[in-house]
This record gives C-alpha cells, structure tokens and sequence, in this order.
C-alpha cells in the first residue's frame, strides 16, 4: 500500500464528464489499496474567466481581492470532485488550501508555502477517505487567501507530497509524459521513461511547459518522486522525474531538444569596458519587471566592449524604452535589437562526462547554414539563438544527430 | 455617523458594470461619514450554474460538497465589490463568512448562524474602510464550510447588523418596497413606507417574496431596524420593517393582500373522529418532506370527520401516493384533492383592533360571486382558498374594499 498524490490540470477537470473520468481514476487506486491525496486545479477556462471579470472592474485588480475571486476556481473542482467519488460510493472529503491548512507568505498572486499542517489529511487517510485538496491556494498567517501564481497547483502537488512523504506524486496532464521534442516538429520525438530533476528544469525553463518550473525545484529539493502521466491514457506510465543516479546506465548524452521561439536580443554597442557596467545596464531592466535571458559581454577594442542579452519579444519595446534613458548615462555609442529570433537548446546530464557535445550541435547547425547569434552554457545545456526562420530545422536535424530519434 | 448593513442581492450584482453601480451607492455613504458594512448575495444566475454543475455529477450531491461549491458564487463578489471600491480610491476589505466568522452549526445548506466574531470588523471600520462580507455562507466549529439556504444572503445581512448593533439594515433589492400588493396585478397598488415585523412576516410567507422570511424573523427578535430599498432607483426611501409601536396612528386596518397560487387541497373523507387521528394523516406527509400549509378539521355526523389540508401544487401527486398507504390503516373512506385553487390573504395589525373585517372580506368576495373553499386565520391575517381562476378579481376587489388603492 503507497501513499499517492495526484495532480489533475484544467483540462483533466475541465467538464463534469472529465470530472467523473478523474473520479474512476482516483477510484481504481483506491480500490487497488493506495492512500490517495488529490490535487485538482480549476476547470479550463475558469481562471481566465474570473480574471476578465476583475479586469473589467479595474485594470490593476487590488493583489488580495484577486486572490479571493480566482481562489473561487479551485475551490469549485475539489467539491464536485468530491460529490462524483462519494456518488460512485467511495468515502471523500474536499479541502481549500485554507482548510488543510497551507501556510504560504502574504505575497498575494504569488506566494510561497511555508507550512503544511498534515494532521487533517493523515486522519482522513487512515479513515480510508480520499482527500482532496485545491491547488494553487492557501493562507497566510492572517487568514487571508493567497494564490501561488499560475501553475501552483503543481507546486502544491508536490509540496503535499513533500509534506505527507507520499511515495509518489502524479503529475496528471494532457500529454502522457516527457518527450524528446515537441512532437508537433519532430514526428521521431519519443517519450522519456525517466528524466533528472535538473533535466527538467532546463526543458521546463527552456519552453517544454509540461510542469511548472517550481513544483520541480519543489521535488528536487525535498527529494519528491515525480511523475508526468495523461488522464485521458489509461496505460502509459509516464515519465518518471528522478535523481541522477537512479537512472539507467545506459542513458544517451542528451535527454531532449528544447525551444523558445519568444525571443529578441538586444545589443548596447561600445560600452566603456569598466566594473559595475552590467549593473548599470540591467538594473534598470529589472526594476521595470522585465524578465532577462541570456546575457553576453565581449570585451572590445579601445577599452569599449559590448554588451546584449534576450528578452521576451513582448517586452522588447519596454527594454529598448528603459535603455534609452541608460545609455546616455553610461556614455554608450548605439543600441541595436532583434526580434526575430528563437532560442535552440540541447539538454543532458550525459554532456557533463562526454566532452565534444558543444562542437558535435555547432557542426551540425553548419552543415544546415544555420548561423549562430548566440551561444549560452551550463552544466547540462547549451543554448544557441539563430534566427527564428531556421527553429524547425535546428531542431529536427539535431534530434536525429544526437540519436532521439530511435529507442535508446 | 451611523453605522450601516447594507445588503445587495444578485441582480443587484448582476454584472461588473451593476458592481460599479453598487459600489458607487456604497462610497456616498462613506463620503457622508457613515461606517459601511456590505453583504452580497452570488452574482444572479451563478448559484444555480453551481448547483446545476453538482446535478450534473449527481442527482443527490453530498451537502457538505454543494456547499463548498455553491459559497464560491458571493466569494467571487466579495472580491470584485471590493476591487470595484480600491479603484474608486475608498479602502475596501472582503471576508469570506469563514474569514468573520460567522460561526454557524453544522446543518449543511440550511445552517443556522450560532455567532458572529465581530472584532476584524470593528477594526477596518475604525480605520474607515468599507466592509464587504459574502452572504449566505458561514463555517461549522471544525472550519467546514456552511451555507444558510436560499436568500441566506438576506440573514446575514440582518445577523451582522444584530451583532454590529447597526443603526439600520438597508437590504437593496430589485423592487423599491413592500407593496400593498403585486402591481401586476393591482395597477393601484402603492408602496408601503413602514410595515410591522408581524405584517411582513405574514406577506412574506403568503407569497410577497421581497425578504426571507428567517431575516425578518431574526430582525423582529434582535430589533434591528430593518429597510427595503431599490438598487436601481436613487431618491425612493422603500420601506422600513419595523415594530408596531413605532407606527402612524391613521394606520389602515389591512396593510396589504397577499397571495398564493400554487395551492392543492387534499381532502379525506370519513375519517374516525378520535385523538390522534390529524397525526396519523400528516406525520407521514411530514415524514415525507412535504410541507403542510392550511390544515382544517370538521366534526361529522356518525363519529365520522373531513379532513382537509393544502400543498404545494408540484407535491400533491407525492402526497396521494402516502396518502394511499395511511387510507387503509385509518378506514377513511375516501381521498379528494382539487389542485386549481388558490389562496388570498389580507394581512394588517390593525384588525386586532377592528371588528368587522373578515366579515367584509366575506362579504366582498361573495358580491362577486367568489366562493371559498377553506378559511384560516390568525390575529392579523385572513386566509381564503378559492378557484384560482378567480385570483386577480378577488386580489382587486379586497384591494380596493380595504382602501389601499388610495395613499393612506
């Protein structure tokens, strides 16, 4: 007998027949014996919903009350999830985040947990209950509703998980797992049996938005056994998120091909070579909430160096609006931007013990003509950024020179 | 400055644009240095998109489940009632009534409220910010959510006022007042400005559907000055609810005619004449959910009664079928019903004191050839079940006998 928890999105619950379809899921591991805490979100479409209700008030919707309307979403799933288990006869009980109780700080739209108080689902378990509980919400010290942030129910999965040391948490979505690529450009990508937590990351970061890029972190750190499956397939068993060593010795150097087509690299030319100059530069970008990306510094000639990074393509005027203002500052000779590029990353815990991977991917993307903007590394990643033009060719030639294509 | 509950239904909140509107009525209060306690009721239509959703999973949905799912519908415009006032630049806070709290017991969607925790708002309303509470929701000593019933929203308007020893409890609505009677009915009707607790008890329950009747009963015993008012409309005073002793002393005799259509009349034949005899008829109609409105004995001849009581119309078919098992157990003869029929009602304080009046319903009635098929009354009402064919004339006629249709 293990102790599960199950994570169901929006599209899982998004209909009272999907509700039922999740219930016979939940049922069957019940009957099979297991202790299941279920995590459901808001049925698709309820939040975008409930946020266009707030934003036809106010276009800057005061942080708490926000919480307390898009709250309402989950909390309408864990009862009708609950409703469709007892009618099928198996004993539930609904939880809001406030109810379990989760603790999380008072950033409003964006906490983070920092509590758990277990009590109340180590009872109904051992009751034989399903208990099911909100994502994405809790409460602050005060009581007061708070949301995690878009994609928390995850998070939340795998901090009850954490919490309730369950064997596993099931991370249930519309697609049955990890894949090498996206499948929608590489017909050959092949879903991973197991990928590493810091895998994940960089795919999840890189644009594979099959978990929120926290609720990994989440397991990572707290040593949580993940899972990505379908609902809607009954047999797939997913992909298991692990740590390092439990893998296969036989893994391949790389796990996946990741990409981001929201790209725009912006160029600040001659910019006085001295200590402190990133900062200038950036600071100002971080203070006007724009997210940075890859960031590269050449030293120049003439103790002039210059500088660029990426931004998110909607951000860019933002940026270019912000640096026009730094660069009479910091005496710099011009700004340049480009919008139409894309970010092509291979991922891999195997890069770190095969040397020549980074010279293998830029020879294979110049037997294409492919033209390198850009080059970012890691320890398991290296990033490149072409120009948009060229995504699906990157992509597609690098799955199969680094062998994604077949079995391993 | 006064210290007021102000209570807002769902057609009231209809929509974003009648939130701007409410919060528009609430901030002049704020502004004339009033304290400003807010209750609403669910935006109109989406308590019954909530239960329908339940109905949906199951015909018989957990209650503990639909009321964590119906609570969401006021949770959703507490928050935006409260967005709508920050923008408008007037401090606003919304509570949940678990967030009060509103401590109620633990009878699921027909909880009674046991206590209300008035300190948080004491507090916001010293640091002049407008309170807003959902209506119709509370939690049970273990935190689980409650909910008082349909138009629960109403009470809890009149309970905060009560424990917040309000000077008035405003309960907007989409009609200005208690009329003397249905306007569509009687173009002549015209609004009452005062009504005693009693009278619109008695209006309330024969049909008048502005106040649940349990608001006004709690109102009665705590003394809360209670008023009616429009939402719509801006200069109408509406009508105040209040104890006798506080009235006009040219008060009419009859306050206003109420009515009912939906009226079935069972009646059973030959039925013993001996004790205990009415609780063997109707405690298995009771025991079946029905619920039992005018209820008539007649001694007979040869130890023999009639027996007669009225239902609702859509629960006469119900009530045969139990009446058909109690038949043979009591020797009745024989089992009548007649579900075209229909109850009117005077009602007015001011009979107690005046002679004379059902004998001028009677009389008025039968001018028109009306005949009554039962007669019930109490110290301020009058009942008579008549042919519902004959509804608007009889409706008319006692109107215009009794002199409401001119201003009092």
């Amino acid at each position: 007998m293990a102790l599960i928890v199950q994570k169901y999105g929006g599209t899982s619950v998004g209909s009272t027949d999907r509700i039922k379809n999740v219930a016979r899921k939940v049922a069957k591991f019940h009957e099979q014996g297991h202790q299941v805490v279920v995590v459901v979100s808001a049925m698709s479409g309820e939040t975008n919903r409930l946020i266009a209700l707030a934003k036809e008030l106010t276009p800057n919707p005061d942080p708490r009350e926000l919480d307390v309307v898009v709250s309402t979403g989950e909390q309408v799933t864990i009862g009708l999830l609950a409703m469709a288990l007892q009618a099928a006869g198996i004993p539930a009980k609904s939880y809001t985040g406030g109810q379990v109780k989760i603790l999380t700080d008072d950033a409003y739209t964006k906490a983070r947990i920092l509590d758990i108080d277990d009590a109340a689902m180590r009872q109904n378990l051992s009751e034989g209950k399903i208990v099911i509980v909100a994502g994405f919400q809790g409460v602050d010290a005060d009581g007061n509703i708070t949301t995690l942030g878009r994609g928390g129910s995850d998070t939340t999965g795998v901090a009850l998980a954490a919490a309730l040391k369950a064997d596993e948490c099931q991370i249930y979505t519309d697609v049955d797992g990890v894949y090498t690529t996206d499948p929608r450009i590489v017909p050959e990508a092949r879903k991973l049996d197991t990928i590493t937590f810091e895998e994940m990351l960089e795919m999840a970061s890189l644009g594979s938005k099959v978990l929120q890029i926290r609720s990994v972190e989440f397991a990572g750190k707290y040593k949580v056994k993940l899972r990505v499956l379908s609902s809607f397939e009954e047999e797939s068993q997913g992909t298991l998120i692990t740590v390092e060593e439990n893998r296969n010795m036989e893994q391949p150097v790389i796990s996946g091909i990741a990409f981001n087509r929201d790209e725009a690299k912006i160029t600040i030319l001659g910019v006085p070579d001295q200590p402190g100059i990133a900062y200038q530069i950036l600071g100002p970008v971080a203070d006007a909430n724009i997210d940075i990306d890859m960031i590269i510094q050449n030293s120049g000639r003439d103790g002039l160096a210059d500088f660029s990074f990426t931004v998110g393509r909607g951000d860019l005027d933002k940026t270019i609006n912000v640096l026009d203002r730094v660069k009479a500052v910091i005496n710099a000779k011009s700004i340049e931007s480009d919008k139409s590029l894309c970010k092509v990353s291979i991922v891999g815990v195997g890069m770190r013990s095969h040397p020549g991977v980074a010279a293998k991917m830029f020879r294979t993307l110049s037997e294409e003509g492919i033209n390198i903007r850009m080059i970012s590394t890691s320890e398991i990643k290296i990033s490149v950024v072409i120009e948009e033009k060229y995504l699906e060719l990157a992509v597609r030639v690098l799955h199969k020179a680094f062998n994604l294509d077949s079995a391993a």
